[in-house]
């Protein structure tokens, strides 16, 4: 592992990031081609946050987080902090005094590829934080690692200066280059997905509104009667 | 897999439905002799629903929800739509759109073999829904499955037309022809802990309510002092 | 396995056990010198709790609560229950009426190396409960196993009389000839965090305040700009 | 649960079933329209056996072999026992004296939705075994179960009498009424099969002997070199 | 966590350790009332070996390996060295040239809570290895922990110098004043399991064998014919 | 998802990536800088296979192998296939014939972020791969994916042309413009690991060949002797 900070990473602009943070996660995942989902092991510590923010990122020896102190001078109002551990770990690297740390900076949460801890605490400062575990497990601040090199966390690559957008749906991550093309995807998304709701409300079947009973046709679907189909 | 869509299935009394699915999960488990029980990965996406309803069963190909499109326009008022893959998967193959189309015709929520997605949405809506997983990941509309036939969640066979019951305890199945033994067996059940609750309330021990001693005795069991344990 | 009931153990001081509930897990657990904790697999049934208390211990065999029975009787107020299995085991060994048992003896909530069920009703009494899993899946009373002996959860060893703190970030085991340490060290490092506290919200950094900036250059990190390090 | 022991149920021709073990998983669940896999996560307990008999089932009780010691009784020459348990367990309720005793009746293997031990006495003996775990703890005897009903292992339901095909890949169940179609079909691809090999060894592609570029076409994939790409 | 090397522990009879080896996990976690096993997670390296040995600890940080070059000079002839981190971790701590010392020095094998590496040269040398993963991540050697204090690996708190018994089963252990009942217990059950075997062999069943008939009855368990069950 | 097949990526060179092979997994990822390693998931299909080879990769949709016959076509002598699902599935997307295939075009092996089938068989063929899980599940051939693009798999990044290195410790990556730097630091490394190899079997102790001791001391690490440890 190169053990090096990155300074000033381009980011993302941070009120289109924000933008992405209020379509949500699954509107986004689906705009950008069902695309950069960091998967359902990444949960949130408490419920019901939304947010979208510019990825500043730390890469940490397990059970170790000297590499999150030294990310968090790095960080800027509107990003979103993100670790990843070089082998699999839950330990709880990030609680509440990094919250505090984070917080004062103007950061909009945190994603860990490792676990949290100080939940309670969180919920109550309203930080919002995702991971692949809560834990209270300590660590020491022994080994180096890296800032601002892209990690991968939850199968998704991550770049410094990428927007990350989490909700209870869990986290994504949006490449900075493809930012244009996903405001624009997800706003025809919603848009679509507006009508789609007033349609199914009004009670239209997704398979006249998709056209999706001529696939049915050609995929040798058969409809029968449950006489028939227990005979 | 035969990839057919079975119509019209004979449910349970939607009524019933609903009567067991006020008893609970656990009540109706025990009544009916510690079976049924889809086990502890089929979590609900918000707490606190408790709900009864006949099950539609929809069976698809992962990362494909085809077949939920189908399963739609077999639902009911008092139906409970059960999902399950061919194979293991996380993805989120339901979210608030499915919610939405589903309130419509009265259905009571959801269980999936799978993911869901749109978690905030459900529990804004107060749509139920259970899942193996909370997940972002979109599916595809490709690939053809089955409807109305008995398929296999959580190790438990649940047929179309069988009583499904869910609360935060997870989800059970009741077949359709058990349907009265249970209702007889968890009102007296409830009965049962009703004056349980009253007696331990009161400061009885299990022990004696349950006549346990002897038991104990038989099994070889002994009580000794913490000085002689230690000896 | 000793089919046994140790009865009387000592215990630490209740007051004690309730002074280290309100430090929290998280915080205990590093001014013990980062031990005790019970991982991460340990979840709370509902969040929001947080306890200390002493430990009756309680050791079943997989499906089985027959000791638990045995273990309610051995509770007094400021107890809290752990039970444990001899194999793997998810099963809801632990439920409302039990919780309504160690409530009336002022028990102040249960760790189980199993599942738990009730969870709803278990909110509504606010009776805390932690465990591997929620599952309605009941249990016979058939096989003897052991009370107020040593047991493992999580990969602690928890015996009785030890104090048991718990929260939203799990539980951890305090030995009871450690209280004395824990409280001491627990008082302090909540000083230490209070002054962190209002430092980082001051602006201050974790590098300067724990003096970690020599560590870095000793470690061989580089930091870099981010022109220098795409070159 | 029903505690029950059916005698005699109607299997399938054992020479059926051993014909259809000549065949492999792989092939006959491919045969069947891709359905009867009991999933990645049974595995056997020492490489290179290949197996098919007729179903004998057994549902125990976690942590307890009572009904496996009844099923024995139950097994005839040809015959593979499944054993289920209730709840989810790994405990090793199978060993090499059962083994012993199952060999002696002629029994071809066993299939576990538990564990397995004496892995390495089952290596030697030839004696095939399929599980979920290997686990050298031990069980009781102490609470009834059932004998040949049908039981869900892995997601699919095996019912008495059923054929249980096995190998490196997995255990596969066949339906007793769909033996016939299961041999029609495994013969029709085992042909199949050989004359693609054939092709494939003499440099044929899949693309051209599934006629598959069409498909490609129509999905809208797009071949570009190297340099295009990453332009 | 206090850091600290315990030296010279005393230690079970070597010769001991080997007796019980040559019985096997499954037959002295029988013998020894179904206590000391590390659980189905534990696996071997590679197939085939069956050792017993006296444990010497060591407890390191995840990802470090510091501690195990302290606990090698631990390591005297008979030995076994049984590896736990102080949080979960699978990265591979231990492989080829650790094996190298540890056989210098008459070591029979290592247990570890966390990885193992070099799997095909621990092989090719037949130094057994149990582990709960396999894993190439290499290590630091940068944090303190301790040698030959009780760890917990599996659930089961070892001792240094207790005994250790490993085989294609797993792991467990006897506790070092528990060894004189182990040997006289595991002898006596090879006796019986030898008579039970041959009992077997020719043909008697374990309900008549262990007298389980009656058991059954009491429980209240029924013998149907197919017919009547179906019907 | 780009639904792309980029066409002959420019590939490390076939002998590198072969030799890199002879040094195994464990030596080149230490090497590298412990970087690189695809994680203890990925697991060989059977035991003592080590290979080198240039990746051609293939993002497959889970259940879905109609990418791997568009990458078959794309294979040249000395890759190895590196096949990617887009989100998390067991399911077995590749088998013997797949194996005729790619050894008829030179292919060294396959590694599978889902899961293998026709284990016995490739066994006999003496064809590598390594896989995520051993599964029978079989795939259609419906939706379009990618091919020679980068994926993910265990974490790491694999992009088309880097050298993909597996044996029986797992599989690990090398990046194409790092093969240099991985082939003189894995010689360097085979020749210090060969001398500490000799020491070892010499009796020198790591403490002193690694300088240990003087770190142990800077921890605070203090030796004790039992007497003093049990006081």
């Amino acid at each position: 592992m190169r053990t090096v900070v990155v300074t000033d990473p381009p980011r993302a602009d941070v009120e289109d990031a924000e933008t992405l943070g209020t379509y949500g996660v699954a509107t986004v995942h689906e705009a950008l081609g069902r695309v950069g989902y960091l998967g359902p092991e990444l949960r949130p510590a408490w419920p019901g946050a939304r947010i979208g923010g510019t990825a500043v990122t730390a890469l940490c020896w397990p059970g170790d987080n000297l590499m999150i102190h030294v990310a968090v001078e790095q960080c800027r109002p509107g990003d979103v902090l993100v670790v990843a551990t070089n082998s699999p770990s839950t330990d709880g690297l990030f609680g509440e005094l990094f919250a505090t740390a984070l917080a004062h900076r103007g950061v909009r949460g945190v994603v860990l590829g490792c676990g949290v801890r100080d939940v309670a605490e969180l919920r109550g400062m309203g930080f919002p934080a995702w991971s692949r575990a809560v834990s209270a497990q300590g660590s020491v601040k022994a080994t180096a690692g890296a800032v601002n090199v892209p990690v991968t966390v939850g199968g998704q690559v991550v770049s410094p200066g990428d927007v990350v957008v989490a909700d209870d749906d869990g986290v994504m991550v949006v490449p900075r280059h493809d930012v244009d093309r996903a405001l624009d995807a997800s706003r025809a998304r919603v848009e679509k997905e507006t009508a789609t709701r007033a349609a199914f409300e009004a009670g239209e079947l997704g398979l006249d509104r998709y056209g999706l009973r001529d696939r049915l046709k050609d995929s040798g679907i058969s409809y029968v009667s449950h006489e028939e189909y227990v005979r």
